[in-house]
């Protein structure tokens, strides 16, 4: 479990793909260009692959001046690199309440791609127009993990969590305005639904949702 | 426009009903026993009905005393004393996410009953389970006006202003804990869903609601 | 009641305008321009006219490309298209509180004008001149609907609820400084307030106003 | 300016009347019993005359039973005892919104009184009725300095502000529920309101917003 | 996915089972005695087994007078009857700040083990003696699922979601004073914490903690 | 008290001098330099003297264009036109906890000077250290109202507030960080206190102060 | 640095003492009183003393009929029993803004007194009468840890900031009403006034300030 | 303890050294360049010594003119000029959670070292790998105190508070997004803890708790 190396400013986790499963994640936010770089190449150089959020396009052209290889996605803010370890069993849907909200979906289908994940995007299906989330009911019930991700239409995940016998991981989204409150009134009333077997993430938290969904899959494919 | 009364403690707002169609109503919350019954007494005499809200069992005991068809109901806590000056027509669908938002429904439905609406009650019919509510959409979309009751079933009223050509208003009820903040969280959510169509009132006001469906109704009748 | 188009990032509500009476009106806030102009056009093509609120000039630019028809107002960032199906009866009269509420009470004005529904603009009202607004008493006792529109003067809606026997429907305006806490204070006083008749939509949401004023003439004209 | 006195668990300011024109006034909330009686006992002594806010019924008891002169109220919570230095010019209106905000108008009152002033109290006259207000307006303008207490109707205030030329201090009651926020809401709805010429005070303060009146009436009977 | 029963206050879900592989949960806050009861018998005849949170010990006894072999936990406050359909793969453990939090954490573990679950109970492992939790590091990471339940400790969910590879569902407890603002900092917290892996629910919402990693589980099961 | 005019998007409020002694002030804030242009000439005409607050420097390039003797303070963001009415009696001390205070300090005290108040500026005397607020104690209880501007030291007002037998009027200002939370910490820190005697007004709304120092002056002009 | 004990509802830290200077202290909130008697007896046994914060007379009752030399101060809540180690070197002042908060400044003072310091209690020097606090200035300067305890007088803090060359700890109380916002405010109010060397620990924790001091003596008494 | 000088918009405190051990700290949030080169001259003509914090490279820059020697950092924003009066005792250890908390970080250390501190920086040593921070845990118990700085790794004071027999000093972040609140929800975090030992400084605050350290080394130098 050991096995941190010191770089001043950081102190690379490189002990984590043994522990956890999978790789240290950089988040983007609040770091330097050149701190990115640094800890990237370190990681490739450990790993093989690497993965940094909330990054600008400025952190992808400098690492892609070293690592050819890595793509960036200007939605989704995600660099990524190299292969996952291994696919994962079953599938991660990712619904969106609205067409809004499809920047957050993608960061986190991004990572639950990058840590083996197969996905299925099902988007724009909020309830205001209920038919639209039923008429795709089979499709989410197929699902080993459902996503969803919502800002205005925080009760999508409501809905949901009564369909499904699987869980349901709940992103709210900063999209929005007024009593939004930048996406805490709807953070807050994820959790204050009654409906049994959804969880919640930061708002905004891609990142995190695709995450958790990888960690039920690699119990799945560890649980035999 | 004038004909306010004065009792020191209270200017009767006696023109109430020329001006708005309906007498004052009392609102029990904060007023003494005394205060009520005198109040009460006042508008029997005046317009030959009344209307309490919030009103305690002691509250009822008194004004029953001297007006023995008064009615009162320990759940919607409305004291209701005299007929509607005429029936309004067409129907309110009053629903509710849950079973303990009964009684805010009932403090909307008694009071619209009171205004001259017929009511129509659907209870339960909660978005964790959708198909409650799907079964009754015919019956809902034959409501002129559609009010939503909910704790922790906020999302209700979106699903449901995506449904109805009529209008729908929302109450928040304070059922709940945690995350739900008193109702806070709920009033806050319902009001930065995207469902166009949907209004709100202060949190636990059936009576705000049930109101406001009589005044569209009003305006129904009168608009001939 | 089905009828919606997949197209990836936005499921198309074309079945909306049966269901409810209007077809789905875009929310520009969060979406490109790109996509703006998609639904636009499908819009157009199924229904005949399509409403586009919290327009940028850049989208509306691209919209009058194809549809030079189309009208753009910068005040109220409406893009509006096309005729109302038909003549709402009875009269909506926006009021503001103060000269600054005024693009928010022109988004509720021409959402309504857009449904259908005749307006009459009352503005600067705000009661701390009172005579202001009781000068013009009997025409808003005339209206239908009466929206009420107010950031600082919240207490607005308060004197209006207690003069007219129509509903009245209050958006907060996010006018104001400290204390307002960006209308969130507004909102609150609002519903807080104990005028009856009174519903409240989201901060700075003159449209779901507009919307509900039309709901509720809808409902008039279909009332016989 | 010194004369503090030690008693150990209070340090008393004997010397404030010196200083500010008035005793020390005793804050009930939270002390004890036995702590107020010695506080009375020695503020007696010194000046002749106390007041104690936010008094329980023991605490006036055991007051009284050594000072028999000293007056209760029970709705307002004050002890008062002995008469003022002088008479204060001038008048003092006190105004609340509704029958419920009548105890925290009482503490201003009582507390003016106390302090010297003439009080002219005009309750229940809310804005949802504004006629209420309106026929006492010359009497409201007769005031030298002008108290609105109010919970639900924080409204009075702005529109009591913009039709006298004399200061309004206004007083935020708890009287509410729901989005009322205990006081919260009404507290920073007065501050956000565009009626200048209105400070606040703290929510239920009746107490400081009788000494501020007060204090700006000594200021006029100083001033020649 | 039909087959609601329609009881009036409540319209039973009797076809959840089938849908989502468990019956109905009877949420018992905010319900009558009379209305407990009624729903417990008859998803007892429907299912077989049934499940009540938030019970009071009236219920319990009520409940108990039909079905003797009901059990009530006065700690947990769950009334549980029935056996799981089946037994659930591997193991959930259930951690916990301290002492104060035991309530609600078994509330978790009594829901998971009526779904089938085996459950690891380690509390009292708060970090601000990390010596306590890092001895049981190895026991914590044989668990399938970790729930860590915490008020003023929530701290332990970032620790703990950085040592395992596996699934992290976050409690926060109402337990605290202060500046824990009743759970809603804790909750907070949690969530902004940057620990990759955890989710989280409701405060004190140890039921539904219990049923997300039941659907985990479950999904276990029915992988293959 | 009539003497409205209707400019359309404004309702200028000419008889406002008659009725509270001071012409309509200009509320810059959201207005366009069309309608303050438009409101500033129509004032100066109707009452010979013009205030603008939250006036921008655009703004008063444009006013002056027409009125070259119109004056503009960056600092204060006042425009101001003409001569008071009359000369007020007494002082007003405007006080600042800070130096980054000034700005608000100086709206105070423009507005009161532009009302006809003498005014003495006390800058940069908060309780961090006490000794600067004590040297100039006699300064402050010579004046006849006390303006006490503060955004990180709302600890001034309290002390002032047990120094003079006068009124003081606290103004919370946004200087600060963090927990400041923009002037709300300090708004509500302010009416906390327990200091008697003092009245607050909105975040940085210096005009408040200055205009209510001015409405207490007037009150001793106008006493005998 | 290991030595916990593992009783299942708890694991006793025994090592504590060891680690930090002094043993594991009980926080009685939460706990049962037979919780506390067991976790009581064995700190007793393991070191000799005890300490139990909010503590009830129950549960004091209950460790008194086994350890009769164990104190139990009501005021404080307190339950002390033991010897401190050593006597640590200096004095702590202990201050309060009020009457109201001396049981929270017993608390501070108990727990230091426990801890091993000498304290020195300076009570109800609230600023509203700056004097009081002004005529204990050398008192307060002889001491080498300062500990302020304030609901409505977070002024006090800011003013004993600049007056000593000592650490200062503030204590936020939940006495007040309104906006004080159960303490909220005051605590926020404590962190953005711009007094350096003061530091704040959570509303009423009189322990965690008594803890920090004696800590900071301690290393004086170890620092040779 | 006098010696303040009047410069108008300022009054310098050139006493404080003398009372405090330490000259004012200049913070340069809110003052103009002109303000900020003023203060520091006469601060270097008296104390020969002197610190801007929150400084922008303006305001570096026009100080660097006069002062050649005076030494910027961009990350910290501190302005530095001048050695400390004498080196203190002991050492203060200055730890973060992430990278992105440096630059506060720097602000406590560059403070310290200003006031004589000795500092060991550790940096990036949250708690999401634990072990980042137990491998330097000898190094941390070395310290005389010990400064947590974080954003979202709130948690990591309250593992280093059972860690230590030192005063830990906690500053909060406003490093994060969605749940964070800009650093609020870790402030509360912070102190809803119940690691004893550790106080909090507002968000961002890293200047207060170097000071706080300071002050804390000066009592242990001063001890004797």
């Amino acid at each position: 479990m050991n096995g941190f190396e010191d770089h001043g400013f950081v102190k690379l986790d490189v002990g984590r793909e043994e522990r956890t499963g999978h790789p240290e994640v950089v988040f983007g936010l609040g770091k330097t260009v050149d701190q990115v770089e640094t800890i990237f190449a370190r990681l490739v150089e450990v790993h093989g692959r690497a993965l940094v959020t909330r990054a600008t396009s400025e952190m992808a052209e400098r690492v892609k001046a070293k690592h050819p290889d890595a793509e960036y996605d200007g939605q989704s803010r995600l660099i990524r690199f190299g292969k996952p370890f291994r696919k994962l069993p079953g599938k991660v849907a990712v619904l969106t309440g609205g067409t809004s909200d499809i920047p957050v979906a993608e960061e986190a289908a991004g990572t639950a791609e990058w840590m083996g994940c197969e996905v299925d995007r099902i988007y724009d299906v909020g309830v205001a127009g209920i038919d639209r989330l039923l008429t795709h009911k089979d499709r989410i019930r197929e699902a080993s993990v459902v996503i969803g991700v919502a800002g205005m239409e925080g009760a999508l995940v409501s809905v949901v969590g009564g369909l499904v016998r699987r869980p349901v991981i709940a992103v709210p989204t900063s999209v929005g305005y007024g009593a939004n409150l930048q996406g805490i009134t709807t953070l807050l009333a994820m959790m204050t639904s009654c409906a049994a077997g959804v969880t919640v993430v930061n708002i905004d938290n891609g990142f995190g949702a695709g995450y958790q969904a990888a960690m039920i899959l690699q119990l799945v494919a560890e649980a035999d």
